[in-house]
């Protein structure tokens, strides 16, 4: 039925709607050719659109015309294979056909009540993500103390983990607070910071602690931040470890870093936004799966690696209650007979809003239409890329491989300096592909990311002819 | 082209789409029939699924089978014009439409620069409601010293507000958190209360100040509990106006409580999160905007009534760089020229997530396929709707209007007491409609919420006969 102004009937839905999966399939069919970044200055968008809505309704046409005229020339094809910037921000058409279908059903799943269905699959789903990367069992709703819940991202995830663990150490007590401290590796995501500055405490309140010569969190170094901190009297609360940082994709030794936090009754988080995906290969869990059984809590990003698109986050927890003891408030309008019973879960004491749409449903598209060992292959293609392209600027006599390439991520400087590295980023970035860079102790860094879904070898072979013909 | 493991080529993608669009407009097609409550108990449908996902790719047509296996049985429709409960959660075609664009261009927009197309838009639909809902000027982006950005829903930004306020108030010192009290009327969301936890503080801090005969803050209680805390050396940082409380849509007085806490240097927040959409009707300004140039920041839910679709709540402030000073941290990796030049606006320092998708674009579809009229029209049929009931309520012998019917919300409670009351709403959803309760000085009170974008006044007139034969 349409709405009760007689907008959109569904033939009229229907209409428009078959359109829009034309113009997708074309979109899709485009990202071969497109380069990676638009070419318009800040404001053109803006300059497009009338400073108001309109008066009356415009019909469809036209606002199919513009997604071409106003919208695409202001898109970063984030969905290109030639998208090698930051972490990709893999979506799938799988997962496009599941937001669809999400957003048909319009559900708000703040309770098991008010969704049966998105609530229920959220724990399905986060559990089946147990079972394919290989998690600790602790992770699963069924038969778990812990279970995981959707997040819009990982910086949602650190800042959540953040406020269970100023919880379970100070009981809600704010007087507590200045006492806290944290720690995280220097190359740590800026989400660690960001979460304690949102939680209440002073970015000083986080101890960067040093890093080996291969980017991991010096365990010894932590030891002895932590003893330095608890002879003044301090708390240490939580310590994040990070598997497969931002700028290196190092993975801290989470094992030893664990060992440490329970010695000392600290909450061990461990963010793997981007390289928690790997599991999918059982060969690459060795690498980023140890160690796990000793953390709190545990996020990655379906929305990078596992082509769930914006955006997915799972929050692992090992303990559930504590959890809720941080979050949960319940007031008379929300009070319903199921959530009474203790049956089922609420997740909307798992997070931060109360209201949560339906994003389990593009996650389980994704899981059955790929299938285990799609995921795998497609982990282990974006694991092989990164070797290929590493390997080749080992053997090239004015390169340095910056640090060992990992996972899906080949960091790469010139032997001349910071302007021949940033020529290199200029040359690549003239062809229509898209790097980004980063630091490494001041000099200039290149980031290939090889994550993209649809990144194949010629593309990589493409970047590295500028790459070679640059250097 | 097909992601790197030729899974969904275009074409498959076309042919899938085209059948899911069918299977979207079948179900728009239901909703005049379907009950809205589902009948089953909980774990059915985990009881459907595996305990792990397939370890090779299922065809599509099994998984487009299970929506309707596995999924339907498990919905709570939302969009059923019988929907009554708490509060719409209104999505419309022209917004799943919008959603599935979204989801086809796979933005991430942290940054301008990864996406000028979702950061421009983003811009440009905020400004777009400030006019269409006659909000201040300063809540522009385009000529204000403020802006709105897109959250997940109103308790994010509540809590994003407090931070703000927090910050202003201490200049990010954890040392001043036990001195800070917050003001909320005794009514207000439980995510005021929710906020204030997850900002580091106890619930205590926040003092829930009494209401009058109509359910509104009393301003001169607001005076005496901030004169009291001041008195104390405490240091009153943050008070929230709601503008349609939850259980009875009660509108606070803004405009003395904004005085107020101008006089006190206290930061503002009005929480509109359902009545703020009825800006749209000009002859509702008056109730919902009056006072608003006091806010620092201000929430509504175009999610709720104005038909955007979960998720999509706008957060205005009236002084960005507040905001920023507060949620801002950068590292090199994210440095671009754009940000650098100050041209540009970067969401990520908006909110608590670092990725962002691209939701401005279905709320461009909604606010222009239905233009300003269509939502004008909108917000008085559900407004009308309400009064209709109403007048019912008050003729009928048995029945108590509780509050007087505001906006899209009709407070009801039975003569006889509480067991009357419940006979009345089991009553109303053995039809297949919904509503739920809430509780007026320990007083068991039926709601009946007319904001459902479909509901018309056949679907009322079916509820009150449910009413009226139990009553």
């Amino acid at each position: 039925m349409p709405d009760a102004l007689g907008h959109l009937t569904p033939d009229e839905f229907r209409e428009v709607g078959h359109e829009l999966i034309e113009w997708g399939a074309r979109y899709l069919e485009s990202l071969e050719e497109v380069p990676v970044v638009p070419s318009i200055a800040p404001g053109w968008l803006r300059d497009q659109l009338p400073p108001a809505a309109p008066e009356h309704p415009e019909p469809w046409p036209a606002l199919l015309a513009d997604l071409d005229r106003v919208i695409l020339p202001a898109i970063r094809h984030w969905q290109s294979p030639r998208f090698m910037a930051y972490f990709p921000g893999n979506s799938s058409p799988a997962a496009v056909l599941g937001e669809l279908a999400a957003a048909v059903l319009g559900q708000q799943g703040m309770l098991w009540s008010t969704s049966p269905a998105s609530t229920e699959l959220e724990q399905v789903t986060c559990d089946w993500l147990v079972s394919l990367l290989g998690l600790p069992d602790a992770f699963r709703h069924a038969g778990g103390q812990g279970g995981g819940a959707i997040q819009d991202g990982a910086s949602t995830s650190t800042f959540v983990a953040a406020v269970a663990a100023r919880h379970d150490a100070t009981g809600g007590d704010p007087a507590e607070l200045p006492r806290l401290r944290a720690y995280a590796s220097v190359d740590a995501h800026s989400s660690v910071e960001k979460g304690i500055r949102l939680a209440g405490l002073a970015p000083g309140q986080l101890r960067l602690v040093e890093v080996d010569h291969l980017r991991r969190m010096r365990p010894d170094a932590l030891a002895g931040a932590v003893e330095a901190d608890l002879a003044q009297g301090l708390r240490p609360f939580l310590v994040t470890s990070t598997v497969g940082t931002t700028s290196f994709m190092a993975v801290d030794p989470v094992a030893d870093i664990g060992a440490l936090a329970q010695r000392h009754g600290i909450w061990h988080h461990v963010d793997a936004a981007m390289a928690g995906s790997a599991g999918a290969d059982p060969a690459l869990r060795p690498l980023v799966n140890d160690g796990l059984v000793t953390a709190d809590s545990y996020c990655f990003d379906p929305h990078k690696w596992l082509l769930a698109g914006m955006d997915c986050d799972v929050l692992y927890v090992a303990d559930r209650t504590k959890l809720q003891a941080a979050m949960s408030v319940v007031p008379e309008y929300l009070r319903n007979a199921a959530s009474d019973s203790g049956e089922v879960v609420d997740f909307r004491d798992w997070g931060i809003p109360l209201g949560r749409r339906f994003r389990s449903l593009k996650l389980w598209f994704v899981l059955r239409s790929y299938g285990a060992d799609g995921l795998r292959e497609l982990v282990a293609r974006g694991h092989a890329l990164s070797l290929e392209l590493a390997s080749r600027v080992e053997a090239h006599p004015k390169l340095d491989l910056v640090v060992p390439a990992q996972l899906a991520l080949v960091c790469v400087g010139h032997r001349s300096g910071d302007d021949g590295t940033q020529r290199l980023l200029d040359a690549v970035n003239a062809t229509g592909a898209q790097v980004t860079h980063t630091r490494l102790e001041g000099r200039l860094v290149l980031r290939v990311s090889t994550g993209q879904a649809r990144t194949e070898q010629r593309h990589l072979d493409a970047v590295w002819q500028a790459i070679d013909d640059s250097a």
